[in-house]
């Protein structure tokens, strides 16, 4: 059956995140599925580079679906996004070779996790960006995030419940800028952990205010013990900006976002 | 009385505008008015530099109130915005003379307009920004909006509803910027007239995508009639970012949003 893939673009304080579950609460592949199978007119599964927690939030998420139905790209974007809640839209949409699987073909994904970082709480964006009042010292946060780039064992930033059979992830890179009020984290790793990206903003946040000395997060990666490390940050700052495939797929370039932060030139 | 003068941010999608009116949706007036009599202990009563219609929303709307009630800054704006929904947030308060009056002393106001000028709509800042499919020439619109700085006779961009009693404004400046795939407009004039701002855009939108020339905004000006021109552009993509004052009141320096923007210095 022929197979299609599409970039997604969401905001998930509405969802209990990517994934379907059995707990009534709406999650964002089934509202995508349920769209898509109005155009397609047969049931859809659709399958994703990662998996989102509630809250979190989404800019190119890429997954794919197979249909026998026969549509204009321009059909099916326009028909499907019709269909979608306001807070989740198609931003592309290709025919794919069978050899394509958004998850199990990907060889990076890649996050970005934006603090708002201002004695008051914001008004505009709320929900989507995390809110930090105390000042944070970036230089700090650099230095320890470097330290983390590379191939760790990262078992103290893994949440307890994660599923993953073995806790070693290659980081290819970790920035952190600052853009007016907003300081804007960037990482890309093979894959992550449960509450990863989001554990990882944890510590680096408590090393921003000065209560830990960057070394913490050597002790951290050596010790082990999720118990050691600091807290899990809100998902609300936290987007999945991209996820990257071999060449021969040729997958669309796309914007990385969120678009309103406008930073790829300094980011790239 | 002693006076207060404060700052204020507000998403707009939820409210039927600044102004309290008599059919039951709610209006930041009443919602701010009500936190600030929680912490005053008494009724409060606040007067605004500009009113915002439904869905517009705010960066820095000053408004003023007066209060007998003796509290330390912070805890009027903790207190305040610990009563505040998530939507509206107090950014800063500080006491003023009683010569301050936040209407009838502004001597300019500020706006933004915000385009997302990309074929698919936005998920993420949904309500926040316009969404124009049709890609539009920014040159075009910086030339025809250049026809509209100066004192005019605004009279085919004023709402039937409008009941300001004469129709002439001094815009002192009005540019368009690209960022991305965001077209920001930032106008600034001594007043405005109803649906002003979104007046010009819906002008400025038809210029942009070539389906009228850069002369129409002059014949526009000279023909002074409402039904020449062209659409009322949605208040989504609408921000009041600014009010100017007397520098002898001292009112704070803010950053002009909306925060995630972070375009001040090209605008500047």
């Amino acid at each position: 059956m022929p197979r299609l893939a599409l970039g997604l673009e969401f905001c998930g304080s509405r969802y209990r995140g990517w994934q379907t579950q059995q707990d009534g609460v709406i999650s964002v592949q089934e509202t995508v599925e349920k769209a898509l199978a109005k155009v397609a007119n047969h049931p859809v599964t659709l399958h994703a580079a990662g998996r989102t927690d509630a809250g979190v939030h989404a800019c190119n998420m890429i997954a794919h679906f197979d249909t026998d139905a026969i549509r204009p790209i321009r059909g099916w974007i326009r028909g499907t996004n019709s269909e979608l809640p306001h807070d989740i839209a198609i931003r592309w949409l290709q025919p794919m070779p069978e050899a394509f699987h958004a998850r199990f073909k990907a060889i990076a994904r890649r996050y970005r996790y934006v603090i708002y970082n201002q004695p008051h709480r914001p008004a505009l964006l709320n929900g989507q960006v995390t809110h930090h009042y105390h000042p944070l010292d970036l230089h700090l946060m650099q230095q320890a995030a470097q330290k983390l780039v590379g191939t760790h064992d990262f078992t103290s930033f893994r949440a307890v419940a994660c599923q993953s059979n073995q806790p070693i992830r290659d980081v290819s890179h970790l920035t952190l800028t600052r853009h007016g009020q907003l300081i804007v984290l960037d990482i890309q790793a093979n894959g992550f952990l449960h509450h990863m990206v989001r554990n990882i903003v944890g510590v680096l946040l408590e090393i921003g205010e000065g209560l830990r000395p960057i070394e913490w997060v050597d002790e951290l990666l050596a010790v082990r013990d999720r118990k050691a490390a600091g807290i899990t940050a809100p998902p609300d700052g936290l987007y999945f900006i991209n996820a990257y495939y071999p060449a021969e797929f040729e997958l669309p370039e796309v914007t990385l976002g969120p678009v309103w932060l406008n930073i790829d030139e300094s980011l790239k």
